[in-house]
C-alpha cells in the first residue's frame, strides 16, 4: 500500500525546477547556507496505541523531531491528551483519505453524506490512494480535510504542519492544489517537494513556502537485516538543504500485528525496527558525526507565518 | 462507569410483575418447564483487538454461548470479518451511546449533526449513562440505534439480538420504549428483565417477547481473589428459568491496559480473569454438575420471530 506512495515520492527527489530563493531555509533559520537540516518525522500517530507509545517515547527522547497524527483513526484522543500535556511536541496532521489495512478500517470525520466520493459502500475510506485519485471529488476532499483540521483543533491539538497519509493528496494537481490552499488558509507549512511534477504550477509556490529538498524513506527494497545500515548510510550521504526522514514507529505487539495483518511492508516488525534504529546510539552518533542539524516543523511554521 | 449500570441491573432482578406466560421459555424451546437455561454472554466485542481475540476464542471453544458487538468502536470490521467466517456464531449488537474510557473515545455512527444531543463538544459520546438519560433526545437515539443496526448489516453482520452498553437504553421509559420498538421492527429479541420498573408499560411486552428471569454479573464488590468462587457459586445457585450471565473477556495486555487506563473495574486484568474462569475446566464441570442448559440468542430469536 504505502510502498506505492513511497516509491513514487522517491522518484521525485531529483529534479529541481523551482527558481532558487534568495535565501536558503537554513539561512532563514539562522544557520550557514550549506547546513544539513533534517526533520526526523514519525508518521501515523493515532492509528494504534502501539504506534503512539513508540512515537511518544521517541519524541520524548528527541529521537525524532516531529510526528503527524491521523485524525480519523481510533486513538486520536490519546494523541490529543499527549499533545495537551506536551505543548512543545512537534505534531502535525497526517491528512487521511485512505484506510489501508484488512480488518481495521476507518472512515471520514465529515458526515458520510457530505463526502460520498471518499467512501466505499461500507462507509470506510478506500485502501489505495489510486482510488482516491480516480474517484475523490476535490470539493469533498476539501470538506474532509477541513473537518480533520477542525476536529484536531476541537480536541486541543495545535498542529505545526500538514502532510498526507500515503500521499493521497499528491496524486493529482487538483488535490495538491486543494491541500496547498487549505494549508495556507490555516497558515500551516505543508510537506511539498522541490520539483515535484504533481505540485500546483510552480508559480503558485512562493518564497514563503517551505519546500523540502529531499525525502528519505525506507522502502520495501531495503533488506530487513540491513535496516540500521540503510539509515546510517542515508545520514552519511545527506546533502546540504532541508531533508525529511520519514519513519514509522511502533511495537511489534499483538495489537499492531492485528492492525497490519497480511502486510509485511510497514507492518509491526517493520515499525519496531524503525523504532530501534531511531533510538539507537549509533544513529545518534551518525547525526553528530555528520553535523546534521535537527529541525522541527514548528521552526518552519514560524517562517511560513512570517509576513 | 459500568458499575453504575450493573448495580442498578442487579437491583432489578427481584420483583416479577409480568403475568405468567402460558408456557415457559424452556418449554417453548422443548425442554422441561423447570430447566435452568443459561446464556453466557460476552459484552463489548470490537472495543479492542484484545477483547476480540479473547471473545472469539471463548466462542470457538463454546466457553460462552453468545456475545454482542459495539458498532461505533474501532475494531468493528474485525468482528464483521469473524462473523462472516463464523455464520453460526451468536453475535448481537451491544447498542452504544456512551464512551466511558479516558483517552480512547468514540462517537456516533449517524452523522453528528443529526444526533447532537448524543455527543459532547469533542464529538464523542458521554462517559456516563446518566448523561444519556438526562440529555439524549429519544428521536435522536432512535436515529443512532437504527444507524448502528444498518451499519452492522452493511458490514455483513447478521445480529441475533440487541442489548445496551452500560444500560443507557434502560435509563428512562422513553429510551426503553425506543429500544423495544426498533428491536421489534427488526424482529430481533432484546435483553429485558422480568419486573424491570424501567421497562415500558408491561402491557407492551407480549408473550412473544423473550424476557430474562435473572442476570448474573460480577460487580466491583466481588473480591478479586475470589473470582472463580463467585462464578461457581452463581452456577450452584442458579434457579430454573432463563438467566443471562454477562462477562467481559479480554487479555491483560498493553492495548487493553491503555484502553482501560485509570479504571480497575471492568479493566484489562478484570477481563483476563473473566476469560480464565469461563475457559476453566472447573467452570465447565459446574455447568455440567448443575444440569445447566446453555442457550443462544439465536434459539430465542426463532421464538421471537415465530408468528
Amino acid at each position: 500500500m504505502q510502498s506505492l506512495l513511497w516509491s513514487s515520492v522517491a522518484s521525485l527527489l531529483v529534479v529541481s525546477t523551482l527558481p532558487a530563493q534568495t535565501k536558503t531555509i537554513a539561512e532563514r533559520l539562522g544557520h550557514p547556507a550549506d547546513s544539513k537540516l533534517l526533520i526526523i518525522h514519525a508518521d501515523d500517530l493515532a492509528v494504534a496505541h502501539s504506534v503512539d507509545v513508540a512515537t511518544f517515547d521517541a519524541l520524548d527522547k528527541g529521537a525524532v523531531s516531529s510526528a503527524s497524527v491521523m485524525v480519523p483513526t481510533p486513538w486520536i484522543t490519546e494523541v490529543a491528551a499527549y499533545a495537551k500535556a506536551h505543548p512543545n511536541a512537534d505534531i502535525g496532521l497526517h491528512l487521511t483519505l485512505t484506510s489501508e489495512w484488512d480488518t481495521y478500517r476507518w472512515g471520514s470525520v465529515e458526515a458520510p453524506d457530505k463526502v460520498p466520493s471518499l467512501l466505499d459502500s461500507a462507509g470506510t475510506f478506500p485502501k489505495d490512494e489510486k482510488v482516491v485519485a480516480a474517484t475523490a471529488k476535490p470539493l469533498e476532499v476539501e470538506r474532509e480535510i477541513r473537518a480533520q483540521i477542525e476536529r484536531a483543533l476541537a480536541l486541543g491539538i495545535r498542529p505545526t504542519h500538514l502532510d498526507s497519509h500515503m500521499g493521497s493528496l499528491f496524486t493529482t494537481p487538483e488535490l495538491m492544489a486543494t491541500y496547498v490552499k487549505v494549508a495556507r488558509e490555516y497558515r500551516l507549512p505543508f510537506l511539498a517537494l522541490r520539483g515535484d511534477p504533481r505540485s500546483p504550477p510552480q508559480a503558485s509556490l512562493s518564497d514563503k513556502d517551505v519546500v523540502l529538498d529531499a525525502v528519505i524513506i525506507a522502502g520495501p527494497e531495503v533488506p530487513r537485516n540491513q535496516w540500521k545500515e540503510f539509515y546510517l548510510k542515508a545520514i552519511a550521504d545527506l546533502k546540504p538543504g532541508l531533508t525529511e526522514m520519514i519513519v514509522h514507529l511502533g511495537r511489534d505487539d499483538s495489537e499492531l500485528q492485528a492492525v497490519t495483518v497480511n502486510h509485511e511492508p510497514y507492518g509491526s516488525a517493520w515499525r519496531q525496527r524503525d523504532y530501534e534504529v531511531m533510538t539507537s546510539p549509533e544513529f545518534r552518533k551518525a547525526l553528530h558525526d555528520n553535523h546534521v542539524i535537527l529541525v522541527t516543523w514548528k521552526e518552519l511554521q514560524k517562517l511560513a507565518q512570517r509576513p
